[in-house]
Order: C-alpha cells, then sequence, then structure tokens
C-alpha cells in the first residue's frame, strides 16, 4: 500500500516512522511519503492561507499550492504503479471514521492524505479531485483539533495494522473492541498478568480455573458490564439474536431488558429505568 | 498546564514538539514531560508485557514498571507543585472523548497519560491510581488503534487549544464543529478564499453580496446540509428550539421533519422516509 501525506506540518508525521507503520514501513509492506505543501508555494512568504469569502474569523487554505501539490504528488504515485488513489481528507465535518472504514480503507492501494490547518482547504479543491477519485472525508471523532495530522496518525494505524503481513499475531485481531464476530458490539473487559498479588490487590479466581468455558463465560459477562457502562449506545443497538441466553441474564443484572418496540428506531435493548418510565 | 505521559514509544510523542503544542510550551502555558515506561524495568530484556491469565492471545502490560513509573512521575509533579493529577487512560474501551470531555480536562492543571500497547495494561494499575485521583477511560473513536500514543496526541491537541493563550484569535473557536452556541450539534459548510476562479470553479455569489444577514444565512444552510448527510443523529437529537423558522425551512427541503413523538428516545427530528414507513 501507497500513502501521501501534503501538510505543513511535515514533522508532525515523524510517529509514521516509528512503531507498527515504521516496521511495516522497513518491511516494504507500506510506502509513506510525507510532502511539504509549501514546497508548491511560489511567494516569498510561501503562502498556503487567505481571508474567507464572505468574511469571518480564521483563514482558508489556498486552491492553488494544493492544487499543484496533489498533481505533482499523484504523476508520480502513478508513474510508480500506484494503482487507484484515494483521497482522505480529515476534516471534523466529515463522515465519522470507523472500523469499518478503517477496513475499507486497507483494501485500497493508494491513500493520499490532506489534513488541513486553520478553517480548512477551499471547497473547490475537494471538489475538483472528487471528479477524479473516490474522496473520503472523514472525522475521528466529535471534538476539535488543531489540524488534521493527528486524524492522519490515527486513520494510518488503523489502517496499517489490517493489512496482511504487519500484525505479528493473525489472532489478535479477532478479540479487539469494534473487530467484527463474537465481540462486535462489545468492548473488552479488564485483563491481567504476573504476579497473581500486586500491592494487596489479587486477580479474579476464575482466570486461574483452567477452566476455559468459564473464563469465556466471565470475560464476555465483564464486557457486557463494560459496554453497558461506557457505551450504551452499542447495546442498545445490538439485534436480539447477538446475544445468548447467558448474556440476556447477564443484561437483565445490569438493569437492561429488550425493548417494547425492538427494533424500532434501531434500538432492541433499554435500561429497565426507561422501560418503567 | 503540565501534562505527563509514559509510554514505551517516546519518540511517537514527537509531535508535542511542534504546532500548537510545541508553541505552548516554548510559550510557557504547556510544561510536558515524556517518560520511557522501560526505564522503569530491571531486568535485562526491559520486560513490560507478560501473557494474561487466564489464556488467550496477545499479552498485558505489567503492573510493576506502570506502578513505580507513575509513582515517580506522580512524586516528580506534587514537588514542583503541579495540582491535583488526573489519570487519562486511553483505551478502545473507555468512554467517548468529546469536546465537552476536552473542555472539562482543559480546566484541569495536571493531567497523566498511559497509552497502552499489547492488550492493555493489567487492571489492577487503573484500580490502584483511581483510588487516588479521577481516572479518565477514554475512547477517540470507535476504530482499532495499535496502541494510546496516537490518542494522546489527539487528546492532548483538542485539549491544549482550548487553554487560554494558545489560540491566537478567541473568536475561531466560537465557530467550531461541536462548539457550544449557535453552531452546536451543526457540522461546519464549506469555506472558500481567492481567486474567485480556480480551474473553472466559482464561489458562491452570496458570499460576494457583502450582505451579512444573507451570508450567515447561506453558511448554516450548508451547515445544515452537510450535518444532515454526514452526521444525522446529531439532527437527530438537537432539540426542536434550536432551530428557526429558516432552518426549518430548510431541513423540510433537506427532508427532515419534526418527529412525531418528539423528545421520546431524546429523538426529536426524523427524515421524513422514517416518518411515512
Amino acid at each position: 500500500m501507497r500513502l501521501d501525506v501534503v501538510t505543513i506540518f511535515p514533522e508532525y508525521l515523524e510517529p509514521l516512522n516509528v512503531s507498527l507503520v515504521g516496521k511495516a514501513r522497513t518491511r516494504g509492506l507500506l510506502d509513506v511519503g510525507v510532502h511539504d505543501l509549501r514546497d508548491w508555494t511560489h511567494d516569498r512568504h510561501n503562502t498556503v492561507d487567505d481571508t474567507p469569502y464572505g468574511g469571518g474569523p480564521g483563514m482558508v487554505m489556498k486552491t492553488e499550492p494544493w492544487g499543484e501539490a496533489l498533481d505533482e504528488v499523484l504523476a508520480d504515485g502513478y508513474e510508480a504503479g500506484a494503482g487507484a488513489p484515494a483521497l482522505v481528507v480529515p476534516t471534523p465535518s466529515g463522515r465519522p471514521f470507523t472500523q469499518e472504514l478503517a477496513v475499507e480503507l486497507s483494501s485500497r492501494p493508494w491513500l493520499v492524505f490532506t489534513p488541513a490547518r486553520y478553517e480548512g482547504i477551499d471547497r473547490r479543491v475537494i471538489d475538483e479531485y472528487a471528479t477524479r477519485m473516490p474522496v473520503y472525508e472523514v472525522s475521528i471523532g466529535d471534538y476539535v483539533l488543531a489540524g488534521g495530522e493527528a486524524a492522519v496518525l490515527v486513520i494510518t494505524e488503523a489502517v496499517a495494522r489490517l493489512l496482511p503481513g504487519v500484525l505479528g499475531n493473525a489472532e489478535s485481531h479477532r478479540d479487539d473492541s469494534f473487530a467484527p464476530g463474537a465481540m462486535a458490539n462489545l468492548l473488552e473487559g479488564p485483563v491481567h498478568t504476573k504476579p497473581p498479588v500486586w500491592r494487596g490487590r489479587g486477580i479474579p479466581e476464575v482466570l486461574l480455573s483452567g477452566h476455559h468455558g468459564k473464563i469465556a463465560r466471565w470475560r464476555r459477562d465483564e464486557a457486557l458490564r463494560r459496554t453497558t457502562a461506557h457505551r450504551p449506545d452499542l447495546i442498545e443497538r445490538t439485534a436480539p439474536e447477538a446475544f445468548d441466553k447467558k448474556d440476556r441474564e447477564m443484561l437483565s443484572i445490569l438493569g437492561w431488558a429488550p425493548d417494547p418496540e425492538a427494533g424500532r428506531h434501531g434500538r432492541f435493548w433499554r435500561r429497565v429505568e426507561d422501560v418503567e418510565e
């Protein structure tokens, strides 16, 4: 897979040299190019922004440097045989970046990232490249950053770890929070390792029992406990058939019941106090 | 504000030296310490992880190095008069990190981050420090990363830009997506700057009109358009009084209507096709 990033803060992308992404590059699984947008400016001040049409605070990133940068980065990639590019535009007004979208992006041969600063990039840049390739305008969450670079690190990491050969142990995807399968829609519960007692704190006895069935059940109960506490929205929209009899017992203990209007509004479960309201 | 980060990839935190956070540090508004967890290991291999109790794939980060590291980092901060610490634990099974939580964290004098790798940190570490200080277990979104370091960059940036004196133009918070106020729950629409024509693409005429009322209205309509397209969930849960008559007209054009059971399930608006279903 090829990744290109055009930014005014190339040094912010240093983490792409370390850890998982860095190793994937060393092993030839990823080809990453980080480009300084200011290299495509032609004035003495390397201007990349200007005041917004219509007034208001903040500055808008100009069309010309972005257009020239993307044209050259795209031409280089095509020449290197990178395959079909897709543009990834991190923006708080994009659609949510999810694990599902990470999987989709991981199947593409070439991603070109355009992290913006200030109030964002002149809309015409996105409109222009959208005529030539898929454009993913994505938001990594409901919070405001100073620019898109941190989002690029998040997205590249989520995508890179899904590439074949990047993670050492293929199994370790399986129990991921948000991964498809048994744990879909459930957060992972607590984990423990040696020593058996630390600062007076022991570990749950069941984990020492060697009884695989009981351990699996305990883990699932803990996942249900944690998910109801931190992410009731995930429980609410889980289809009834995804929970077995023991799950339902645990949900009941945790104060949850099937929604009397099950499935309406995509909601299948409710807290008992909501049901009785 | 003081920030400490304990990690096995200190070099991943390099971006804390650049851009907004870097400038805030230079100006004395932020005091940042990045610490290598392996400095608190005592074996030849600097071991920080071990196999999970109960079996299964992946490794769990050990209690001892984290305990020693946190004790020392906390002692140093207390000695320096950093105020009351809070622990911030990035984890996919945490509660969602939101702009509201960014605001809450920005009011604290001292944040200590514990980005984990592998399957996470032995639960007893969190339980231990939770007896001494607030612990925020937070998830930056519904996707899986290789570790918590990218999340630390995201959280520190979201928090740092809210600190007094960090952003140059105080006004530029006001129109943020997710900011409280008029644009709460609305994504920002498109932005434009000079030149007026680029590669045959012009800009919306209203932005050249000089008519502030019309421009404000156009921006709000575009925000509504974008939010309905990318984040219907935000529209659904917006209280009716947050939209004025023109907003409602625009919502109607976009195919949205008040929910007949307004307010039930925290849902106030529905797509017309849902209403007629």
